[in-house]
């Protein structure tokens, strides 16, 4: 009996260890949205403009629909022509969540920008007539310490002028998906600024080197939807239905860019269709239709913003 | 008799001697006009756009004027976003007679721009946040040495990218207006490039280091026209019939501002009404009219280019 005993005290021990262990592993692997307070189940997406800065006609309707409540983030782009423009609105309207739309490359033809850093400390990053490059080929090496003060210097400024940004992103996934080293540099900026640089689970598998340079205390959102060149203009708003019908629990940032298709920004835009004014003419048009409200409630989608996250991950 | 014809022969020695000198001043004084080939009554009229590159509004009524005659000759910033588009159609259109507009400001507030030059060797030129200035008081102290160094940026910029300039003049008249040094730089700048600098004799007489810079072979039109704020809105085509009837003899350049009335340039020159959009649209109203060109053939004002001054009157 005493053995008996014995072994029902050794059962209730692994019970009550398994049972601290599976708590434990909970506490550790608890969701984001539970972080953020919500039920593991929950739907929270971030619908966040692209692009601030880079036009005035991306501005205009990009705080539009911020307005409007149709867009509830947005990121801005420190070295474009426009960037006085917006860093005068978000001075002025501290409430709304600005994050900063880290830039390396000047990727139009007709219209371009150079860097915010003296140019002969980022030769690295700069075409042979001193622009940030159109785009980066197989040949070009992008030194990441001339990277780094690049983007100190875009911060920087962005701090002067008095944008107080939430959170750090990056211009064409630059600094996702060029390699770790880049995207190091983004992780440094991240944690020396004290705020979050947008990573998300779905970029994982393509980019190894993402989850083995985060650290526990990086935020990272769950899944992230952006509209892509195969999809045809009249299929637009279908594509964006569908992606909120088949939204999936946990934080979502769906990627938008925003602009009328007026003159400047066809003119910005013309040698080619994608990310033109017409692509972003219809994200406008889409995300400020009142169908769009109707399915965040009917989905029971809930909006959140890069502050919220930030704030509120830190402290759980 | 003999002291009679000693006397008449000393007359004619005289007055032959008084011709021949009278002959070599005025080959010493040929005016611009006469070495450009015509009588020195003649009125030559360069109609001349300021400022392409600064914004695509700029760009687009200046090409639409260029094109349709209305102007002859414009000047194009190096430093501004819209500067590639500019510098594709004049790589593409090298009859057009286009010149560099040397640009050491960026005079507006929600859209700006920076140096070409590397940001640290010209920081005398840069305000607090790296743009070029936005204005020049009297504690700001311009390097002349560093100007020189940007304006020489921004001229290679120009050639490496196509453009093939006829000429250089100043943006807000800067080089011309600040003191000598300055101006200097724009003569050393003019003579290593072999093109004329825009200089005017309606200048000398508040700017007495223009005349005492300036040498022999340094071109020098006689007159320049340029519409002010104090000019109501309604009173633009008056203005300018006005100047036009009283044009004087010599070479004169109408220097204008050409932009349409649109929502970039609205939005660009939002902060004063002056050199700002609806003044632009006023301009190309004005000079795309066939008031404008009537008044050409009525006057009988020839219009000439600064490729044909620099062309003629070198060879004078």
């Amino acid at each position: 009996m005493h053995a008996m005993h014995g072994l029902k005290f050794l059962l209730v021990c692994i019970l009550f260890l398994a049972a601290a262990i599976s708590a434990s592993a909970q506490t550790a692997a608890k969701s984001l949205v539970e972080k953020l307070g919500h039920s593991p189940d929950a739907k929270l997406l971030i619908v966040h403009a692209d692009d601030l800065g880079e036009a005035h006609s991306v501005n205009a309707a990009s705080i539009k629909a911020l307005e409007s409540g149709a867009v509830n983030s947005a990121s801005i782009m420190v070295p474009c022509p426009w960037f006085p423009e917006i860093a005068d609105y978000a001075k002025s309207h501290p409430e709304v969540d600005f994050g900063l739309h880290l830039t390396l490359t000047s990727e139009r033809i007709y219209y371009r920008w150079g860097p915010v850093a003296s140019a002969d400390k980022v030769r690295s990053l700069l075409d042979e007539n001193g622009y940030l490059h159109h785009d980066w080929t197989p040949t070009t090496h992008i030194d990441p310490h001339e990277a780094e003060l690049e983007l100190r210097a875009q911060i920087d400024r962005a701090y002067a002028m008095g944008v107080r940004p939430t959170h750090l992103d990056s211009h064409q996934y630059r600094l996702d998906s060029t390699g770790k080293e880049l995207f190091e540099v983004a992780l440094r900026l991240a944690h020396q600024y004290k705020l979050p640089f947008f990573v998300t689970h779905d970029w994982f598998a393509d980019y190894p080197y993402l989850a083995s340079a985060l650290g526990p205390n990086d935020v990272v959102i769950d899944h992230t939807i952006t509209i892509e060149p195969n999809v045809p203009p009249e299929k637009w708003p279908d594509f964006y239905k569908n992606a909120l019908r088949n939204l999936q629990p946990g934080v979502t940032e769906l990627v938008i860019h925003l602009a009328y298709d007026d003159t400047e920004m066809r003119a910005a835009t013309r040698e080619r269709e994608t990310w033109g004014a017409a692509w972003r003419q219809r994200d406008f048009d889409f995300f400020t239709s009142p169908e769009f409200r109707q399915l965040l409630h009917e989905q029971n989608i809930k909006l959140i913003t890069w502050r919220e996250i930030a704030d509120r991950s830190e402290h759980n």
